[in-house]
């Protein structure tokens, strides 16, 4: 334990990039209501950030099916708890969709202000954040792609790498983390997650399948730039490049509270740390 | 990703115990009904299998409290999406019971068949499943604990270790793998984990407390074995200590399925890794 205490703080020293005073006072970021989905479910409703950085063509075709309301009525037809809800228009019936071609892999530049979380991740060299998204990158090339943290939205597929079109799952459990590169992850949800886990399990103990009746349906989906004003969910997410989450992720891993009355090993699980998001009400 | 493969590999080979051909023979063990809870809930069953092993103190009083219907009618006071449900008499209610003393650390024996799953855990040295639950290890001492993944439930407290007496929680997010060992967990949900998942969530984003109206209660909670044999869920679960078992851990590793036209890092999260359940329904 000890051996670990000692390279996570020489590692949060060296590696975590400083911010300067003037990001530090400003804890919060709008989304581009350009790039967000608003998903309406029985239960409540759902905000999604989409990543056009990092999905530039996925992020273009999900949001044209959106401004079409082509997944309008459809249904969440395979939900497994603790791994993912799959819903959309089920591959077979959308063939004549374009196919997207797999977009992971994303090359960080000198612009990118990343924050580093760790370099003992059990599946890359490095985690980190990236405005709001977990990723992982390689110290030497600097070849980045985003991890299946919980919230995660990313695209089905058939077994081959570039054979989705329209159909989208969201990870609602540990991190599925094995899928990471294999898969494109285009979103992530930033308010409203219980009301994806609020879904109906389709499949049972043991794989069993649920009647079709009892899938839980896509209410609508909207780009939230095309609601009127009114009627839009506006949220601001915490910011990842600043000084005060640079200390969040610190305190997270020195666990300074009296509660751990013993300290645990300071490292930090980058699926673990949750990103805030606050929703901005304004009044009439 | 290649030295990473080859160490996998040997790691499976030379340190997952070898199961005989009568254990491959039997994929389920039944669960102690003496040492199972029905937990109800609004929307449905929910089912917990206790660890006398690893929390003899903590399941003997639990078990007693479930006894005296201590919990039913109570409530899921602080939950938390991606974090934990936490229910029960609400601590300032229960000083007359007795605390309990943090019960974590156990001393494998020869006796445990424990399966090892990796050496490259970011938190402890080994990680493995024994009976179900998945444990972390250290090599020399084998002093072993329960790991907490998604659906464990442990014991709330304050800020000191031995401060807990009634109050539960269920994890229902990403593992909070920092709260191993300084949390005494006694159990984990083998069956209705959806149900958990549909626990009204009582902090909002950035924390706000809702409605104490809104908190989801707890209709009742029984000791399998004292409901009548026909009013009973019947659970068997995966056995962790056969072939079958070892061979699931090593598909998992390898992704031999056509899906994974690229291999993921051969390496496993234990917490990742899923123990199946089934129900047993008796037609009468």
């Amino acid at each position: 334990m000890k051996f670990l205490f000692i390279l996570a703080v020489a590692f949060s020293l060296s590696f975590i990039p400083s911010a300067s005073a003037q990001e530090s006072e400003n804890k919060w970021r709008s989304l581009d209501l350009n790039n967000t989905v608003l998903l309406e479910l029985a239960t409540g409703s759902v905000v999604i950030e989409l990543n056009p950085k990092f999905a530039p063509k996925h992020v273009a075709q999900i949001s044209n099916l959106v401004r079409s309301n082509e997944y309008d009525g459809q249904s969440f037809y395979r939900v497994i708890d603790n791994f993912v809800a799959q819903g959309g228009m089920n591959v077979e019936t959308t063939t004549k969709l374009p196919l997207l071609k797999l977009e992971s892999d994303y090359q960080l530049s000198m612009k990118d202000h990343y924050t580093a979380v760790s370099n003992k991740d059990m599946f890359v060299e490095n985690t980190a954040f990236l405005n709001g998204f977990a990723i992982g990158f390689e110290t030497k090339s600097k070849v980045s792609w985003l991890l299946h943290c919980p919230g995660i939205v990313g695209l089905s597929r058939q077994n081959e790498p570039d054979t989705g079109s329209s159909d989208f799952y969201i990870t609602i459990g540990q991190a599925p983390r094995y899928l990471d590169r294999i898969m494109t992850i285009f979103g992530r949800v930033v308010f409203g997650m219980e009301h994806v886990q609020k879904l109906n399990r389709t499949e049972g103990i043991e794989g069993e399948l649920t009647d079709r009746s009892k899938h839980s349906k896509i209410i609508k989906m909207r780009m939230m730039k095309d609601i009127p004003v009114s009627d839009r969910i506006i949220i601001e997410v915490e910011r990842t490049d600043t000084a005060q989450f640079e200390k969040k992720l610190t305190d997270r891993k020195l666990r300074q509270h009296p509660f751990f009355y013993k300290k645990p090993p300071q490292v930090l699980d980058v699926c673990q740390v949750p990103v805030s998001s606050r929703q901005v009400i304004t009044k009439s």
